[in-house]
């Protein structure tokens, strides 16, 4: 398998995204290859500073870098040659098998779309994050790839999700969730609305109907769907808010004794280290006709390689063959958009 | 001044509610009336036990009580005597200068909505509620009053909240920040690209455009606007969250070492008191023309007194009159709906 990965995306790039790629060979096959995308000076420089055996990692030239807060269309007309670019191109051509990238999402999400087109059926894809929570880990689709979300893309968020959780989770029946505003029927808006009736037409679904956000950490279900908007300022809220929550403890913890910080920090270490989202790698494109895998901007090397390991899964479990024969058997209506 | 409370609205009523009424006798003026909404029997029965002072409450009898998970409108048809429409019908008929409830949220922003109507100039009412965050105050509205939201409605948002924190919090020259999918103005959905050229219009705001999840504990800005379904999405994922890392982590402790997490506790408690919303008592529902503050579900009394005493605070500053007067000078255009 191949699996092509921009070299030059995120905060820490290039030096983790590098160190992530060299870490994951001992884990990959002889036969699969690993293709760094990105201005060919700086990779091989890097690469002969890490020692890398020759031969491990083939390079595309791509000049150019899109920045973390650059216009993602505008500046993918201005950039034809950024590595986000690049490696759309290089999927579409068939030139690789997985693209992953920790650059800038809407650069990706935009580029991948595009070049790599959906699914047969998929009417927009979602990207599908999962959250490791007290009760186990939990996907979340949408969480930005959509921000003009139609019911007809939750209804196909739920069905992505369950193959995803079913075949990369190991999650054999996961419980449906629809975010909402309340977990009466009636609550929520005209879409949540209409999607809840496309899914609960839906035979194959274990739908759990409306949750809130209260429910993502409390084991009320192992799927929620949600528009793109409304995803991304979960995903968001969550991390400032476990991160702001940390700080707050550590203040109160050194007026307290600075004794007692040394022994907290073992212990918060351990719940970094358990409810930890880089062991997933990165968030799949999902509907995508492709594999891509998302990767956070602070991404370190292990969620580099993490994501690495996690495309060979996604390509080698089939998870898009699984995905386009679930919607061709599903009898909810897919119109076109 | 008049307050009326609804006595058997939340999770704790009428218990916690009484007590709390009772609490705030003390801290009120000798003029002012309280009035306890809710079947007679049981608010006085529940005086009589609690050695109410005479002529310290009076009560409006309302037999009837909508739960917590009832269907709003179709409830309130049903029951024109629950306390929640009882409330709003006295504030309708000028029996009373504020109103509070810790029921259905739902029902109450629909009564209170039909019964009370808008202040001149406002097209729809937002419930504000304060996030208590490491660097003060937040302001977030609406978190759910509204779910059809349009434009104007974002930017009147931000309008009554400057109000709000101006003289609830004493924040003289609120920042205020759109809630959006990444900080640049290339971000977001239509509805929050177009408020954010209508709050850009206005030289009075004191505009830092789009934020993200996060900034909302980072000190971005002292008022998040944002669609009501967004903001009670993000209420409930902050209350579940706080609740999950908690538990998570004397879950830790207690792996760890049983005598760490006594000594954890009074850390935690800490925490909890340095960043308890109930301080706030309640959120108004901002927009409206009379008083109203909607308390959470599981108020307990000191959040009742502190809603109690908010409301007198809301009436004495003249909030309302302010944010008339401020709607009526702003160079944005209103619509009508």
């Amino acid at each position: 398998m191949r699996i092509a990965i921009d070299a030059v995306g995120g905060d820490n790039a290039p030096d983790e995204i590098i160190a992530g790629v060299l870490e994951s060979i001992e884990q990959l096959d002889k036969d699969d290859e690993l293709i760094l995308v990105g201005p060919e000076d700086l990779i091989e420089s890097q690469l002969k500073s890490r020692k890398c055996p020759k031969g491990a990692v083939t390079i595309v030239h791509a000049p150019d870098i899109i920045g973390m807060a650059d216009v993602p269309i505008e500046t993918l007309r201005k950039k034809p040659k950024s590595s986000i670019a690049v490696l759309a191109k290089l999927a579409k051509r068939g030139q690789t098998d997985a693209v992953i990238s920790a650059g800038n999402t809407g650069a990706c999400v935009a580029a991948f779309q595009m070049r790599m087109r959906n699914l047969p059926g998929v009417n927009r894809p979602g990207i599908a994050v999962v959250f490791p929570t007290p009760e186990g880990p939990v996907v979340i689709c949408d969480v930005g790839a959509n921000i003009a979300c139609k019911p007809i893309n939750l209804y196909q968020y739920a069905l992505m999700s369950i193959v995803y959780s079913r075949r990369m989770l190991g999650i054999e029946n996961p419980r449906i969730g629809i975010m909402s505003i309340g977990s009466e029927d009636a609550k929520g808006n005209e879409i949540v609305k209409k999607a809840r009736e496309m899914i609960k037409a839906d035979p194959n679904m274990n739908f759990v109907g409306n949750i809130e956000g209260r429910d993502i950490f409390e084991g009320t279900c192992e799927v929620v769907i949600c528009e793109g908007f409304v995803g991304n300022v979960i995903l968001k809220l969550t991390e400032g808010l476990v991160d702001g929550l940390f700080k707050a403890i550590k203040q109160e913890l050194m007026e307290e004794k600075l004794r007692l910080v040394m022994k907290f920090k073992p212990v918060m270490k351990r719940i970094y280290t358990k409810y930890d989202y880089n062991t997933y790698g990165g968030a799949p494109l999902l509907g995508l006709n492709g594999t891509a895998l998302i990767c956070h901007g602070s991404s370190k090397s292990r969620t580099i390689k993490n994501a690495i390991l996690a495309s060979k899964k996604l390509y080698t479990e089939k998870i898009n063959d699984k995905i386009v024969e679930c919607l061709s058997e599903t009898c909810v209506r897919t119109p076109d958009e």
